[in-house]
């Protein structure tokens, strides 16, 4: 009873694209890897990666988005495309859309996303113009007509909560705490194999055909000040809190160099600015949890606990 | 007896650009400053960097790189163009060569730089991107054939010292330090306001023309070991070392997501490779501190003392 739309995942071997390609296996879809050759013989960790998704059944396919004979011979394949690339590679997608838009077949594109709703945003710079182009990229989907969903997966639960977002933590602290703004703004925590499975459940429904999929899950979407009192409640300790104000962090974002200064802007968007949950979600949003009630997601109280 | 070129900077409220800014102020060059309208309105902590600029004789010119009138009528008024921008501003810097070339008259022009030489790179991603975009930014300036500088002032001394690189902590620790690599790569720490000055001192000086201005300051040029034991040395205390092997810096580079990926891997540039150092200053460098032997710069040793 695998899935039946064959998947191309161009950024599988990083952070979040990984997890994706661990989903769309697990799911039983063909899935096809856009890999460049050198990712395999110059990183022993990755090399190690893909030779358990070939054992899983993927296809590894070589080629890059730079490499645009390459990228469109993949595209060729599949019915869905999803892009998982980071970082300088975010702008490249603009040949994935020329690319999707020469082939003609691709019945849906998922770009590379995975974060904060990049069009309800109050991100300061340098945190604005990386969302600035990942909206861009949205545009160019729509401008050329191509089928489209976009995965606002919001907070990764391993990158935030192990360290309770503590710069240089590797467990959740027992003494201090420090906290930007008030605490009070939401966000959502999800845990990196969570966003794999629902970006994977979503990617041939027609409910989310031209939508923003929300993973705003219930039990996950805290407060920083609740998710302390979850921690402080698993340890029995109340924490020393020490709280930024706005004009504070701002200051810190522009004393800090790049890159540095890139994750305090996106701090101060999430935790100050509330950007992923200070909006309602409209006619062209989805929530995930909604949509498919039967996928069991691990909390932000189970995450933690593991800390204890 | 100040300096007679008139200056532009671009980007003179960011982390380096307000040093560049005050030695252009101090050294007595006529100083204009291209801010947008925004920077002073909505942030308070640069309106006021801004009015100790206008204090010191600086003149705001309204604008920005995506406005190319304001752009072309600032560099009009100037000899010489600085650019401090950083993150994604980094890539529009390009219209910043356009408006030299349409205007015809600017006699030096500094992009934004000031990190490792990055022609001489042995950066992985995502860092490899970025250094490969200023390096697209030197091919374009010299294919119009603009005269230029190039300033390579490696680390910020005030970033990576008052840490000593360690994410989260603000003075040097006094129980354990973890070291990328072998901690023998030679890399080199030079003050921000000696950044300034040197870049200022340069800028109209024939003997940088066309040329990367090296701060390859000997005082301050040392492997991560040797910045330990001075550090070791003024605590009277041995420290406990972790030493991270490069195929595990580079698995951590892939498991950890944007924006932290960028900085670890500038770290693998720095600190494993060697990158500051690993090449010999060839005909078209200069190093800083043999051309202005004057200029009493802060060594790391005298930095350092300020946490003791």
């Amino acid at each position: 009873m695998g899935g039946s739309s064959r998947i191309l995942i161009i950024g599988a071997t990083g952070y979040i694209g990984r997890h994706v390609a661990k989903a769309s296996l697990a799911l039983g879809h063909p899935t096809f890897l856009l890999v460049r050759d050198s990712t395999a013989s110059s990183k022993p960790e990755k090399a190690q990666l893909l030779d358990s998704f070939k054992a899983s059944g993927a296809n590894i396919l070589n080629g890059s988005l730079e490499d645009h004979a390459s990228l469109v011979e993949a595209v060729k394949k599949v019915d869905v495309v999803i892009s998982t690339v980071g970082g300088e590679q975010i702008a490249n997608q603009f040949n994935i859309v020329r690319a999707i838009k020469e082939v003609g077949t691709v019945k849906r594109f998922l770009p590379s996303e995975f974060g904060n709703d990049v069009d309800n945003s109050h991100a300061v710079e340098p945190a604005k113009s990386v969302f600035e182009l990942k909206a861009k990229v949205r545009r160019a989907i729509e401008a050329e007509g191509i089928p489209y969903t976009y995965v606002s997966s919001n907070c990764f639960a391993g990158y935030f909560l192990p360290s309770l977002a503590q710069p240089g933590l590797t467990a959740p602290p027992r003494d201090k705490v420090v906290i930007l703004g008030d605490g009070n703004a939401k966000a959502v925590y999800v845990n990196e194999e969570d966003i794999g499975t629902f970006t994977i459940k979503a990617l041939d429904d027609p409910r989310t055909l031209n939508k923003t999929l929300y993973l705003r899950l219930a039990a996950n979407t805290l407060s920083f000040n609740e998710v302390v009192r979850l921690w402080e409640k698993k340890i029995d300790k109340t924490l020393e809190k020490v709280y930024v104000p706005e004009e504070q962090v701002l200051t810190l974002i522009s004393e800090t160099p790049f890159p540095g200064n890139i994750g305090i802007a996106i701090g101060h968007s999430i935790f100050v600015k509330g950007d992923q949950t200070n909006f309602e979600i409209g006619p062209d949003g989805v929530e995930a949890s909604q949509l498919y009630p039967d996928v069991k997601y691990t909390t932000v109280d189970d995450y933690l606990s593991k800390f204890v």
